[in-house]
C-alpha cells in the first residue's frame, strides 16, 4: 500500500510517501513558509533534489502543491493521486482523548480539537493540515497516529504528579510522554533482538534529540518517561531546562518581572545547553567543537546532559528491578559517541559494558548496532528511529482493516 | 562540655542542653508564640512536662525566659547561664557563603544576612534567634550549624540547573540541599556500622519526613541530593509537590490567574501528599490509616511517595555506580515500615534483600537497625537521625579549637 505520510508545523509540511511492503520511501520533502510566501523541497531517492519557490496561501494549498509535485511526470513517483491509497499524520498531543492511532472522522476531529489547550501550536496545525488533505485530496482515509499514545500505559504512580487532585482532573494535568511513536519503533527493534518473549523484556529507550526524553519499556508497554504534561519535562534538552526546582520559576518570574507566557517561552527557548553554555550553542555538534578547544560551559552542559540521562537509566532500572536493554536513537543518540561514552561510564553495577571500539565508530549509521561487549548483561544498541515507518504502518493496518 | 543548642522559627524557638560528653540531653524544649503571647514547654528526662503561658515580646525575651527555665532550682538542671559554654544555632540556608560550621562574628553575621533573599523567612528567624542569645547571654560563644554545608561538596553536573549562565550567577541559582546536619549524621552512622574506610563507602540516604530529601553520599561526600534551590525540588512531599514539569507552574498561574508568590505559596502548601489525597491529610499515619480503610486517593499518594524514592535510590545507584547501604531516617524513615517495604520491593537487580519481618517491627526505635537480611548486597538500616547532636559536637569542636 502507498501511504503519504504528513507532519504538519503551524507553517510547514513534512512528507514522505511510503510503500509498506517494501518499507521503502519512494519520495519526501517539505512544504515551508506557508501563509507567508512559500516553497517545496522535494527529494527522490537516486534523483537530484528539486526545490523551488511556490505560493502556498493555506495548507490545502500546500498539500495540493505536494501531491501535484507527487504525481508529476518530470519530478513525481505516482501516475495519479489514486496510487495514494492513504494518510498518515503525525500528532504531538492526544491528551486524555486519543490513547491509540485512529482513522479520522468527526468525532476524532472533535477530540483532537479538544487537545488544543494542551498543546496549541501543535494541535493547531495539525488540524491545518488533515484539513488541508482532506480538501486536496477529498475521500482519501486519513488516519492520526499520537505521539503520546505509546505512553498511555503507564501506571498513576508514574503519570501522577502531586498536585490536588480536583486541579489535576480540571485541567487534564498528568504526565502525558512525548516521542512516542519512536519509543514504540526502537523498543520494538530491541525487543525482535533480543530474541525472547516481548512480556520478558525490559528496556530503556533514549530519545536524544533537539528535544530528548527517556522511556522504561517493562513487557513492551512504557511504565514510565521523562517528557511530562508538556515536551518541557524530565532532563536538558537544546534549549529547554527540563524538571527542575519548580520553586525557581515564580523566583525568576518576580526577579525579572516575566508574565506565565513569557517564563513558559524562556524555559523553551533560552534554558538547556545554550543557556548553560552562556548562549554559545544549543546544538552538540558546536557544543562538542568548543570542549575540544577547551570551553568550560560547554564542558558542562555536556557534562549535565550525560549525568542526567545516567541517572535516568538507573532510576528506570530500580523502577523496572534491572534492565535487558539500553537503546540510544535520534540525532544525538545516533550520532554522538561521547555522549553515549559518558553516559554509560561506571555502570558495571548494572553489569553495563560499552565495546569503547565499535561505539566510536558508530555514527550516522542506517543500520541498528551493538554497542555493548559480548559479554555486558545490558545489550546497549543504537538504532535509527524511524517514526514516519510506523506512522505507514498504523495506516495502513487501520485502513486495511488489520487492526 | 554544656552547649546549648537552638532552632529559631519565625515564632518559636525550639532548644536543646547537651552535655557533649557524654552525648546526653540534660533538657529540651519550646518556647512557642514569640511576638504573639508567649509559652514554655520544657522537658526533664525523668521529670514530669512543665508548661506555661509567659509574655514572650521577642526572641530575646524568650532566650532569656528559657536560661532562666534552665537555671531555676526547681525546674532547672544548672545552677547559672555560666555552665552553658557555648550555643549552636540550626540555620536552614547558608547559600554560596556559609559552607560549614563557623563561630558568630560581624563578618559571619553578614554573610548570613545575604542569605534573607534565598530563604527569607528562614533565615530572620535565625537571625532572631542569634540576635537574642547575644542580648540574654552576652559573650557566650555562639556556632552555626548550616543545613545546606554538608551538601557543598556535590559536582557542577549535580549541582548546575540548566538555565542561563549569567542568571544563576546574578541570582545564585543552583541546587544547595537541605537536611545536610541529618544526612551527615546518619551517613556518619552508617560508615562506622560498614566498618571499611569512609573513601570506599556508596550510601544513599532517605531523610522522609513532612519535609524529605535523598541523597548519595559517596566517601562521605554528598554527591548529589534532592532538595534544590529550595526545600520544594525532590519527591512529593507532605504538602510540597517536589519536581514538577516546570511549565505546569505557568500554566496554573494562568489558569488560576495566581500571582508568583500565591503560585510559590500553593506548591509548597497544597500539594504533595495532601493534594493527592483530595485534602484528605499530608501526614502518612492519616494516610495509612485510610488506606486500610480502602481509600484510593490515600493509596495512589502512598504509592507516588514509594515510587519516587524508589527512583531516586537507582539513580543514585547509577550516580555512584552501585550502593553499599540504604538508610532511613526521620518521621516516615523510622516509623513507616510499610513504605520502606515498598521502597524496596523488587530491588533483587541491586542485590537488596529486605527483612519483612524485622523491618515490620522497627519503629518508634532509639537505635540503629539492620533491615536487610544477612546475604543482601545492599544493607539497609534505620538510623534515627539527631541533628541536635551533630550541632552540640560541631559547636564543642569549634569552641574548643579542635576544628
Amino acid at each position: 500500500m502507498k501511504v503519504l505520510v504528513v507532519n504538519a508545523g503551524s507553517s510547514s509540511l513534512k512528507y514522505q510517501l511510503f510503500d509498506t511492503v517494501s518499507s521503502d520511501v519512494l519520495a519526501k520533502g517539505i512544504c515551508e513558509r506557508i501563509g507567508i510566501d512559500g516553497a517545496i523541497t522535494h527529494k527522490v531517492p537516486g534523483r537530484e533534489v528539486y526545490s523551488a519557490d511556490i505560493k502556498m496561501e493555506n495548507h490545502t494549498v500546500a498539500t495540493q502543491i505536494l501531491v501535484e509535485t507527487l504525481c508529476s511526470p518530470t519530478l513525481g513517483v505516482l501516475k495519479s493521486m489514486d496510487e495514494i491509497e492513504a494518510v498518515g499524520h503525525r500528532i504531538v498531543h492526544g491528551g486524555a482523548y486519543l490513547k491509540e492511532s485512529v482513522l479520522v472522522d468527526d468525532e476524532v476531529l472533535k477530540k483532537l480539537e479538544g487537545c488544543l489547550d494542551l498543546a496549541p501550536l501543535h494541535t493547531a496545525a495539525h488540524l491545518m493540515g488533515i484539513h488541508g488533505c482532506i480538501e486536496a485530496m477529498p475521500g482519501k482515509p486519513q488516519v492520526l497516529v499520537i505521539d503520546t499514545a505509546f505512553h498511555s500505559t503507564m501506571p498513576p504512580e508514574a503519570y501522577t504528579y502531586a498536585l490536588p487532585k480536583d486541579m489535576c482532573e480540571k485541567y487534564h494535568i498528568r504526565r502525558y510522554g512525548f516521542h512516542g511513536t519512536s519509543h514504540r519503533y526502537v523498543s520494538g527493534e530491541m525487543i525482535k533482538i533480543l530474541g525472547k518473549p516481548a512480556e520478558d523484556t525490559k528496556i530503556v529507550t533514549c530519545h536524544l534529540g533537539n528535544g530528548s526524553s527517556i522511556s522504561a519499556v517493562k513487557g513492551g508497554k512504557v511504565i514510565d518517561t521523562s517528557m511530562g504534561f508538556t515536551p518541557l519535562d524530565g532532563f536538558i534538552m537544546g534549549s529547554r531546562c527540563g524538571a527542575i526546582d519548580p520553586a525557581i520559576v515564580p523566583f525568576v518570574m518576580e526577579k525579572e518581572n516575566m508574565t506565565p507566557d513569557q517564563m513558559n517561552n524562556f524555559m523553551n527557548k533560552n534554558c538547556g545547553l545554550l543557556g548553560v553554555s552562556g548562549g554559545l550553542s544549543s546544538d552538540c555538534r558546536n557544543l562538542g567543537e568548543a570542549v575540544e578547544a577547551g570551553n568550560a560551559d560547554a564542558k558542562l552542559a555536556i557534562d549535565i546532559l550525560c549525568y542526567q540521562i545516567k541517572k535516568y537509566v538507573g532510576a528506570y532500572a530500580a523502577a523496572m528491578n534491572g534492565i535487558d536493554a539500553l537503546v540510544f536513537t535520534a540525532g544525538i543518540g545516533e550520532n554522538r559517541d561521547e555522549i553515549r561514552s559518558a553516559a554509560c561510564k561506571n555502570m558495571d553495577y548494572l553489569g553495563l559494558k560499552l565495546d569503547e571500539e565499535i561505539n566510536a565508530k558508530t555514527k550516522l549509521q542506517g543500520d541498528n548496532v551493538c554497542i555493548s561487549t559480548p559479554d555486558s548483561k545490558v545489550k546497549v544498541y543504537v538504532i535509527p528511529t524511524n517514526e514516519e515507518l510506523v506512522i505507514a504502518r498504523d495506516t495502513e493496518m487501520i485502513v486495511s482493516g488489520k487492526r
